[in-house]
């Protein structure tokens, strides 16, 4: 720990800080680069932004059709203040984009190339060739600062676009906009857009900026008519922006704070009086601490390049979802109101936990949120942006989400409305669109056991509702209901009823296989255990050979199922090494860059053999993370990849639903967890190293642990795991996974 | 036509007059008393509006709980800008209040007695007994005129209440409300509600005030705290208010323009320029000359009192849905859009075929506009408002107004759409709430042929569906489509697998019953003919004796299966004159209070008794209907009770979605309908009078006819109905209804 941050700026920004309990905090910010993963493929957002930040303030670039705005190629548009990060499909957001330019206004272009493009926490900085002009982003939690650097020129501008946002395929369309110039130094205004990934209903991102710098002239446009002096354009469906023009003097500074709302343009002005400082760096360290918050959960003893690998995955994990209370334009609530869970089926495995893990209090914010749209939209989302639910993917696991915190210990849930909230997810089918909400498929599941391929992603489906089912009825034996524990418990082994021991592959047999409504199994001349798939198809981001391994609720039945454990043991080895497709993104069979395959490497625990699942697992930190742009292995999935490491890293992982972890492989010598209760739990790993990735023996809270899981339950008001590493397999955790139940 | 119409302001105001050709409008407003229909369940909205006019201004009285604001008893809490007319179940709207006081601001209460209550077409007056003001207000399409009198006082006020609204069961919540004083003359701001009778996503309500006086002072409110001097309130899910201070001499006025919009405040600013007049009396002029373009297209010969109940329910059929265009929150279309169907089931037996036959260029509109839902939300829905669809209460029955444009020959409806709209409501299920659009029960419908009682409003459902299958089927086979039209031919006789030819009642036998999910009828222990339902129950707002006769496309079956025409004319004499219930909202069994009923008097023709349909008919007219406020014999639901009044007057009645008009007897000596093309429709009928009630003879357009039906089309290009009415039933008609097909 290098540098220690500066406290006066804290306190004066009234940050509290409750992890350290009086001690001062570290700068962790250094080991942030928030350039990690924006490229190939893993769509990081880059931009400044504070924890679960509703402003994330970015550049928008090339053809505007980038989830994140941001690309390493084309060139820069400007920069808008709301994103996401890490996701796939569709875009959203990139709404309401400012950009400093001189001269004209080109209406058909005003992009320009790049250069000098830097990043660090909390920063963005670029210079726009075409202009000579330079922009610096830093943003708190509901507002924006852009500072701009102008050349000497008689007309420099700067523009407010409130038509522009991205959009690709799932498009983004503009629903209607407005802008009212309020003074010389004032603006305001929104844009209302509809569409984008989850196909939502329009949200309007409003407006009000405030600049430090008179402007000289301003005007603004309504489609491509400009209208100099005309200071405000009403919504008649058309794009509308503005533009403040100022005589500049050479690398004179104009600085302007965007305040953001999904309310109102009052309540933007309202929102803007967190950012109580015209200090680019005050503002800038107020979002640095914010992060210090965050990143000092955790302490590690390693180098540095593991650090930024480290500390910047336990960045992404808490950029989203995004914490919108008080900004909810659709009902009036007490409880916490989140947005942009995008989604669960990605962020349930490894995401979540952590929050439950360093910040319970903010995962019972986000149950409590879902809670409440539940509450007044009718169903518990398993994804949801914009104000609106959808899109379901394949579960609706945010019922696994309900049951982890139950079964954690986590408090301040209604529980019983949870239970209800699951219920309906289970039996209540969403109707004409069962990509929205709720389950798809309910029909043929509910009746048959099993959902028929006359229904879209039937495998992936049958799959996640056996394994919801079982958190169904884990919080229903939880709450003393055992009626509905037991039914949910039956239908929990409803998985066995896609599978289908005839297929065989590799040399075993026994896969998850698409059957007709009648019962019938397909014909192995229209099907392959290799085929993977996307919405209209039999599995999602995943193939049966993968698929046929997601059974996380009971391992030990498909065990069975798969011929013993040697058998199993040595089908995982060929998931983990058969040498079938491109290197790039699979590892033999596995894919981490698609979640399906998240727990499986950890399934070696079941069967005694942790050592296997620390190869793999290290083996893949080690081959798909790294510090460049392409250093996360996949779409980052709003911090799933990233969640995924951080657990590994300190050397377990969750299997969501249970009271349980999974012991792999820790990386560093020592990692301290200061927990928010204001215990620590402290990870020590004698001698571990690239090399010494085998543990050898590991005590819990002091006692010798033979099985390689353990307990939340056990480390949630703090405690100790010791454990010793070496370069050979050992005899420990042979005894497998301990029964959770 | 006593009055001639001030033909300078309608030309300064710029609007167009094309149903006259040149001749001089008549001034039909003095035959319009608003206050028809308010009372007595009739829930008429008495303020002023203009045709489909979005906006409605009216006092709010009482418990706030009134469906079109207005009440006979109570005070008065103020003029809101926003409501809905006729309308039963939850309140909608009432948003956005404006009222004139002196005196300290009493925040628990400030409403008011009133005096001198007055309303005309285009006007509503009334004094505040508690502070000595008075009100006149008018309405524009989407602004209202609010003039006010002041006692001399030091401290006058206009308080303008964004934290009020109706309601009742079904509630309104508020979401949120903002307000903001630009000037001592201006003021904007919004308010956010949520549920109402469709229980409604959240419509927002945006304001832009401007005020012919300075305010001397001003100030503002959050909740109960009042701030005098804040001109801002920044939306913080708390209810905001404002109010303007004057210090006014005895009968100072000072008059308000308020400019509505679904927007923006920008918008409702823009919407505020269609009123460019400060003259109360001027702008007034301009509403009562739309008025007199719908009014215009009927001219009657008839008594004071006749043309009072027939003009005043012409206008109630214009009073809604809300033309929206340009006006849409949620897409950007170049389509129309309309608002406030509310609701089709109601409105489609009378009210749309009324706007099809004098306006059908407004008809098109509306169904581009169902069709414009459908495309952007997936069903065109059965009922509409605050821009939400909802709610379902029995068929998808907009089914019935698209096949009614295609067979009555409108054109600039896309049909291939509309039919796909249509199937989509008969074979996709909306999920979780099968309130809210398409059909509900079509697992049971459209497996078993019938909804069965495991699903809410089995009967009303089934009855429904087939009536809307038979409208897909004749869609369907104008548009060549054979299997289609083969198929909903089939399921259009779904009807009968309802009938239970066992039942038994007051002699007749066969009847609507509950089936059980397996087939089985239920016990008639547990049911019985005369059990009448809403939501939950197996019939909506009917019973079995009164559904039973409802087949619209297939009356003949309807005959055979009740035991022929005479039988069936003696079930028809039985419904009509029993005397079971109280005579205040029944005649016998039959209920023109709702809607189930309204076709059935015409059913008498069907079995070539057109004598006794002008007795049931007539009598009804008469009974039922009076210049009174009580004068409506239900809830108008957005002028249905009042349509159902302007056909019968002028002699026949749509059986809707077929090319049908059943003749029942005619009111006037003289009518003349000016169509929209241009031609005129002439209705003769010698002798007509309250004794002359039986048609003797009929031409149509000179030639003689013997049934007592006959086609839209034959007089959609004008044409002549010469009548010869008699004191004794005749022998025409006895050839019944001719074969529509």
């Amino acid at each position: 720990m290098n540098k220690y941050f500066n406290i006066a700026i804290v306190t004066a920004l009234s940050v509290a800080i409750t992890s350290f309990k009086g001690n001062a905090m570290s700068d962790l910010s250094q080991y942030v680069d928030p350039f990690i993963g924006v490229d190939g493929g893993g769509n990081v957002f880059p931009g400044p932004c504070v924890p679960f930040g509703m402003v994330k303030v970015g550049p928008d670039c090339g053809g505007k059709d980038w989830n994140a705005g941001w690309d390493r190629d084309g060139n820069i548009h400007g920069f808008s203040n709301v994103h996401v990060s890490g996701t796939g499909g569709g875009c959203k957001y990139g709404n309401v984009l400012f950009a400093p330019i001189t001269g004209n206004l080109d209406m058909q272009d005003y992009s320009s190339p790049r250069n000098n493009e830097h990043v660090a926490l909390g920063l963005y900085e670029v210079d726009l060739k075409r202009y000579g002009t330079s922009a610096r982003l830093t943003a708190l939690q509901r507002s924006a600062m852009h500072e701009y650097t102008f050349p000497a020129s008689d007309d420099s501008k700067i523009i407010i676009d409130l038509g522009s946002f991205l959009s690709s395929h799932e498009r983004q369309y503009l629903v209607g906009s407005e802008v009212r110039i309020i003074s010389d130094k004032e603006i305001e205004g929104y844009t209302r857009v509809r569409g984008g990934w989850n196909i939502g209903e329009p949200y309007t991102v409003y407006f009000y900026a405030v600049f430090d710098t008179p402007s000289d002239d301003c005007g603004t446009w309504k489609s491509h008519r400009v209208e100099p002096g005309k200071r405000e354009q009403y919504d008649t469906s058309e794009p509308t922006g503005a533009y403040f023009s100022y005589r500049t003097s050479d690398k004179q500074k104009v600085t302007v704070k965007v305040g953001i709302s999904y309310l109102s343009t009052g309540k933007a002005r309202m929102n803007l009086s967190e950012m109580n400082s015209w200090n680019f760096d005050e503002v800038r360290a107020a979002c640095v601490s914010r992060w210090n918050e965050i990143l000092n959960k955790i302490e590690v003893k390693g180098s540095d390049e593991q650090k930024k690998i480290f500390y910047t995955a336990l960045y992404h994990s808490y950029l989203q979802p995004v914490d919108k209370t008080g900004e909810n334009s659709k009902w009036i609530s007490d409880e916490p109101y989140y947005d942009d869970y995008y989604c669960i089926w990605d962020t349930f495995r490894a995401t979540h936990p952590l929050f439950t893990l360093l910040t319970p209090s903010k995962q019972v914010d986000m149950l409590r949120s879902l809670l409440d749209i539940y509450r007044y939209e009718g169903y518990a989302p398993d994804a949801r942006s914009g104000d609106d639910n959808g899109r379901v993917q394949g579960g609706s696991n945010v019922d696994i989400l309900f049951t982890d915190a139950y079964v954690k210990g986590l408090k301040g849930i209604d529980y019983e409305l949870a239970l209800e909230a699951m219920i309906k997810n289970a039996e209540v089918s969403p109707g004409d669109d069962e990509r929205k909400e709720g389950r798809g498929g309910i029909s043929d599941y509910n009746e048959k056991g099993f959902v028929s391929t006359k229904f879209e992603r039937a495998g992936t489906r049958t799959m996640e509702y056996a394994n919801c089912d079982y958190a169904i009825a884990t919080l229903a034996r939880g709450l003393k209901e055992k009626e509905i524990a037991q039914k949910y418990m039956e239908r929990s082994r409803n998985w066995q009823n896609l599978w289908n021991p005839d297929v065989e592959s590799l040399g075993f047999k026994g896969f998850v296989w698409p059957r007709y409504s009648d019962g019938s199994w397909w014909s192995e001349n229209d099907y392959s255990v290799f085929q993977g798939g996307t919405w209209p198809d039999f599995v999602y981001e995943t193939f049966s050979w993968e698929l046929s391994f997601y059974v996380p609720h009971d391992v030990n039945a498909l065990i069975e199922k798969c011929g013993g454990k040697e058998q199993f043991t040595r089908r995982l080895d060929t998931y983990f090494s058969h040498e079938k497709w491109d290197q790039r993104w699979y590892m033999g069979l596995f894919q981490i860059s698609n979640e399906p395959g998240f727990l499986t490497p950890t399934l070696y625990n079941y069967v005694g053999r942790p050592d296997k699942t620390a190869e793999v697992v290290r083996k893949t930190l080690k081959e798909r993370y790294n510090t460049t742009k392409e250093g996360i292995p996949g779409n980052d999935d709003s911090g799933s990849m990233s969640s995924w490491y951080v657990f590994h890293a300190l050397g377990f992982y969750p299997n969501t639903g249970q009271d349980l972890y999974l012991i792999s492989s820790p990386t560093f010598e020592e990692a301290v967890i200061h927990l928010e209760n204001g215990r620590d739990l402290s990870i020590k790993a004698k001698k571990a190293s690239d090399k010494n990735i085998y543990v050898q023996s590991v005590k819990l809270n002091g006692e010798p642990l033979d099985a390689c899981s353990f307990k939340h339950t056990d480390i949630a008001n703090g405690g100790t795991l010791e454990f010793v590493m070496g370069s050979k397999p050992s005899k420990w955790g042979t005894v497998g996974v301990e029964n959770q139940l």
